[in-house]
């Protein structure tokens, strides 16, 4: 036998766009002689389709995209993954794969385990099916499973041994053929690898994993499909982010004896993830060109780097927007970084603007002291100078800000948190140097002063992070420890901690809830991410 | 039997506060010779806690509030909602009604259908029951219920009698308890007394439903708790949006025969709602003044008298913008409102900002025409100078835009789609003006050129709104059929709409999506509001 894996871009809703892909992955496959060809758990409408899957007629247009592709389940068999509608009751939706041959559904089977963690609301939309999925073809006996869960009980401990031979009824699984829409995390390509080991060792079955590579906006997908054979060797590991199809002949892969290891190491997985995710982005919206603000720190001069990387130097251009708070070796960073890559640069004074502000202002503001007001007043110039330019030329601003910075409401709303997608919120400052180092890891790319110099916003004369905010690398752990691993402030100190830091952390942290709710789509690359996967309310007050 | 129904604005996470509040109401209760005392669904954490449920510490706390109150249940039993860990296994969360009397918890019964519908992610956190609330308390048998789809089948359909007596082995019920954290809509209430009536009809029980009425940034809850009794009559309804305590004796309860109508209509519902979403939101955040920018429009005259109502005329401060744009009429109406209100107005042009933008800005724009980016310009420096004296004196900007305009995107992002909470942005345009009527009904306090001129944002000569967008008259029932009903175009075109209408308001909602991510909370008065109930994938394309 012989089996198809097609890790391929969907469009959320575009189902011609993704039918059109299907059928050359089908024809492809057909070429090679492949007995089956597998897409992704809800290939057929894209992932996530959100509240997309409560309109009667998207449910509609994916059923009949089904039907069309049913036309091309001739001389082949298709696993794909798609919503499917209760056959007694129309208002019941399951998470299905469908297993389509001889140009019919063959079969269709439901995800047992809906998942409601992080970012995923399943419940919303499914209802949990109760039937395995287990099908005979071509005289090998198929398991089809869903999603990341799929061999999880609901109590989110693995299958048994026992649990698994029930569940099978003792017959012997040839192969397990596992699609999943499975979210990027630095962490996720080894649990994956993990889980379908423990499967392999219960079912001494080969295991065919296909995942979605289309990053949606905050969410990153980043493929990363595999054949594991039935001694738990990985034969194979699609490359991350990209489109790949490829076949494999299931005798070869029983017989395979060299495991493949595409084992990489946090910063090397969270630079790729972010220029994939910067540039799925932009080719999901139809858009090309980015633009920022360069302050010569090391935030936008990182978030500079991947946004080339991502759409090519020719369509970043930058601006810098010195004020009389600026320093000259800013300046100078930001240009040496400019003039490094290659890009168009604009260098606008804000001077003139921000004192034709003061001036309107000051029958109101009379004699108050300068404050964070004069500050955001600022950020915010800048803001909409970035703006201005992105509207005149089809530029996408992007926002350049820090987790440790949106943990800690260290921004300006409407000021530095604007822009249509945060490249790095979801990237502590710790990491971000390391990013930084990565990138100049053949050459200075990013200024080496950029990366030394202590950060500062310089909104006021001679400011720093550090007037307002603990040392980076003491306040990145902590963050971890809480948004990460859910620990209290209690645990945290006892930990040994500093008391009075860690109360402060936490206080900061709930109070700004209110600005990260009106900031940008994170692309988000650790287990727990501001936005969709962390739900805080803005009026709440537990910390 | 003497039942208490306290309705109380409790807070999310404050735990303290909230067990006072709880004391303190018992007290009353006891005074009042009660024998039970009944607290809302989620009463000890607050409601919706959201993502602190999946804290331990929040939990921990929320246990440890609820053996504090049991020492306050002598003389008196204390029905009250929390969630409960599992006894077996203490990952498992439920949604649960405690029911403490004798100084010690003597059950604990959980949600048996969770809600994942619209703003409700239950699921995320909890695990469905499987037992039914009945107790005997004083030779009374008493159904203990929770949640607004406490006698709905997970299919979504009412109880059937024969299904409630399955449940209730056919012993008869006294009385039933319904502990409820429901949001309001504007049809919510009535479909409450709906379930109430089919489930007294069927149990002959009489029946006692508490609800949450502390509205949570986007999420009002109205309360509206009532006492229905075994004959179906309403003997009373509490006053929405307000803490009230009441006790009823069961036997006065039985025979009362004057049913309480307490039906109001939908604009009076919306504007108390309103009124009450800014005033909670403000006493949660421990704020009491907002600022926002009148034009001289409807939108802002509307927002500006619910602030008002919510926050007490000194609490408001207004800024008018005026332009080269700007009519004279506009700012005549602006200030004519401020006056019959009785505000403190300040005015500054934006003239000399938005020229010192476009000096700035010459050297890349060159000659190119002046277009959106221009307009946006104006609105984001109306943005800043309200944030600016926001900053410089604590006030909080109110958002000020519509429904129907953050559907078609009509608004800009970081300008006048700037707020730290939107009051009307659940509110259609053409709702907007009835809003106006209904203030405006005693006497003219919105300045009647507001409400009968043509609407324009006024950021380029002679522009009005319906340059870009359909007639509101037309727009808003067509986005109503969609948004609220999920119809789809070709549903709402076979109805007789114009098709390439109909076809570019899909697009103009999908495409939008982007602005409405970053905007504020949203108070929710409809079934269907922009923000936390109504997610789509910002890299989506199906309309």
């Amino acid at each position: 036998m012989k089996i198809s894996l097609a890790q391929i871009k969907f469009r959320i809703g575009n189902f011609e766009y993704n039918i059109a892909k299907m059928i050359d992955a089908v024809e492809q496959a057909k070429v090679n002689h492949c007995d089956i060809i597998c897409f992704p758990e809800m290939a057929v409408c894209g992932f996530p389709a959100m509240d997309y899957l409560l309109l009667d007629a998207f449910i509609d247009e994916s059923i009949k995209t089904i039907e069309k592709l049913c036309q091309h389940a001739h001389d082949i068999a298709i696993v794909v993954g798609a919503p499917s509608r209760d056959i007694h009751n129309n208002t019941i939706l399951y998470n299905s794969v469908y297993f389509l041959a001889n140009g019919t559904i063959q079969s269709v089977f439901h995800k047992l385990i809906l998942s409601n963690q992080d970012i995923n609301d399943e419940s919303r939309y499914f209802t949990a099916g109760n039937i395995w999925g287990i099908i005979e073809y071509q005289h090998k006996m198929i398991m089809l499973a869903i999603g990341d869960n799929a061999f999880f009980t609901d109590q989110n401990s693995l299958l048994t041994e026992d649990a698994f031979h029930k569940i099978t009824g003792n017959t012997n699984i040839d192969l397990v053929i596992h699609i999943a829409a499975s979210p990027f995390t630095y962490l996720r390509a080894s649990e994956r690898l993990k889980t379908a080991k423990a499967i392999t060792d219960i079912s001494k079955a080969s295991y065919y994993y296909v995942n979605h590579c289309n990053s949606q906006g905050d969410i990153i997908m980043d493929g990363g499909s595999f054949i594991m054979n039935d001694k738990g060797i990985v034969i194979d590991e699609f490359p991350y982010f990209t489109e790949v199809q490829k076949h494999y002949s299931s005798d070869l892969v029983a017989n395979a004896t060299s495991q493949v290891t595409n084992k990489k190491d946090k910063i090397h997985l969270i630079h790729a993830a972010l220029v994939h995710g910067i540039q799925d982005y932009f080719n999901n919206i139809g858009q090309k060109k980015a633009i920022l603000g360069l302050s010569g720190g090391i935030d936008s001069a990182v978030t500079a780097v991947l946004a080339i990387e991502a759409l090519g130097k020719e369509n970043i251009r930058v601006l810098m927007m010195p004020s009389e708070f600026s320093t000259q070796h800013s300046i100078d960073d930001a240009v040496k970084l400019a003039e490094n890559l290659g890009i168009h640069y604009d260098i606008i004074s804000i001077e003139d603007i921000y004192n034709t502000y003061l001036n309107n202002l000051n029958p109101i503001f009379g004699d108050l002291p300068f404050n964070v007001t004069e500050e955001n007043i600022q950020a915010r110039i800048r803001a909409i100078l970035n703006m201005a330019v992105s509207n005149k030329f089809g530029h996408i601003l992007l926002n350049t800000s820090n987790k440790s910075e949106a943990a800690m409401g260290y921004g300006t709303l409407y000021g530095d948190l604007c822009g249509g997608l945060s490249v790095l919120g979801d990237v502590y400052k710790t990491e971000v140097y390391e990013l930084a180092r990565y990138i100049n890891k053949n050459r200075e790319i990013i200024p080496e002063h950029s990366i030394t110099k202590a950060p500062s916003a310089e909104l006021r004369v001679g400011q720093k992070d550090s007037d307002s905010l603990p040392e980076y690398n003491i306040l990145d752990p902590i963050l971890y420890q809480y948004l990460e691993l859910g620990k209290s402030a209690k645990e945290i100190i006892e930990a040994g901690n500093d008391e009075l830091l860690v109360k402060r952390i936490f206080r900061s942290i709930n109070f700004n809830e209110f600005k990260r709710r009106q900031t940008a789509p994170i692309l988000r690359v650790s287990t727990k991410s501001f936005g969709h996967g962390r739900r805080i309310p803005v009026t709440g007050n537990f910390s």
